[in-house]
């Protein structure tokens, strides 16, 4: 056991649970942000220690600079999922909320967090209901032009493989309480010590 | 109050402490990386919670693939400089260990972090002093030529100006006990709620 491994543990015991990374990917509009805040309320009224990473925090702090081509939004997450490592390995819960959308994003994301300390969770609504939403104003920029390389129009989704197993979640049939219970009994016992 | 703030006082609250950014400059060898090291330890056993940023957990991390041009100096330092900023907006007390050469990286760092929330303290002793100790063989590597841009012999390493204030060690004339000892005196009325 290295001394990393040590002061992850040491910090666990501090704080009463046990660490992992819960990364939420899908469609911009899908409910990944929502879910994620109301996954760490939970959590925190619950007296578990956690921090919500997404992508307008990267974008503002870690990944300013970066733009959205592919190599850029590969490096966005690169460096997102290297902060949820850091902070895992401090013995902090990491709720991560990003688009993610091509295989090789998650494959990334599972090789610097490792597959132990990972919870994949694939929120899922239509194109057309996440258009309908439109929680940013980003569907109705894309159809105007405005805004280029948006998933889902210029740059594709790949849905979850055959390699894949993330935690799904469809968040278009299913009441935003009912989603995360479905969250919850997941993440629950994977936490506590 | 923004949400942020919120959320780091509720943080603070449960981790029983204030959180800070205790940012450790100076010469390689100097001996940042060991103070922080020991004020991680001594904090640790008072109960607080901290975490250690350094430059190598950096560069095998978030900066993988920077240099060590001036321009990925910086870019290495505003990535640290943001990561301890996050670990800060989530309640933990956060020791940072890097060279830092430039008035102009502090200023960085300090403009990141915010200077109600920052520490600085820089760590001296004379080159001739680090390149004794030589604590990563990295003199030695300089002197033959095999180590390029290395702080204080092919590039320069600023001492604080009359513009910065830190708290300054001089871990030459002072055991490690003692130094530890004028940390703690500094940082530990901060952090206590």
């Amino acid at each position: 056991m290295d001394k990393l491994t040590v002061a992850r543990t040491a910090k666990e015991a501090r704080l009463r649970q046990r660490a992992v990374v819960v990364w939420f990917y899908g469609l911009s509009g899908a409910g990944k942000s929502t879910l994620a805040l109301g996954l760490d309320e939970r959590l925190t009224s619950a007296g578990f220690f956690t921090t919500l990473l997404d992508g307008d925090a990267m974008r503002q702090g870690l990944s300013r600079g970066l733009g959205f081509s592919d190599a850029d939004r590969a490096e966005n997450l690169r460096r997102a999922a290297e902060t949820a490592r850091l902070f895992l390995q401090n013995g902090v819960i990491t709720l991560g909320a990003f688009i993610s959308p091509l295989r090789v994003h998650r494959a990334l994301v599972r090789e610097i967090i490792g597959p132990a300390d990972l919870i994949e969770v694939y929120v899922s609504a239509s194109f057309a209901t996440c258009a309908q939403r439109d929680t940013k104003g980003l569907y109705a920029r894309a159809a105007s032009g405005s805004v280029r390389q948006f998933t889902g129009k210029d740059s594709g989704f790949e849905v979850p493989g055959p390699e894949e197993s993330p935690l799904a979640i469809d968040s278009e049939r299913q009441s935003v309480a009912a989603c995360l219970d479905q969250l919850w009994a997941r993440v629950q016992p994977c936490i506590t010590l």
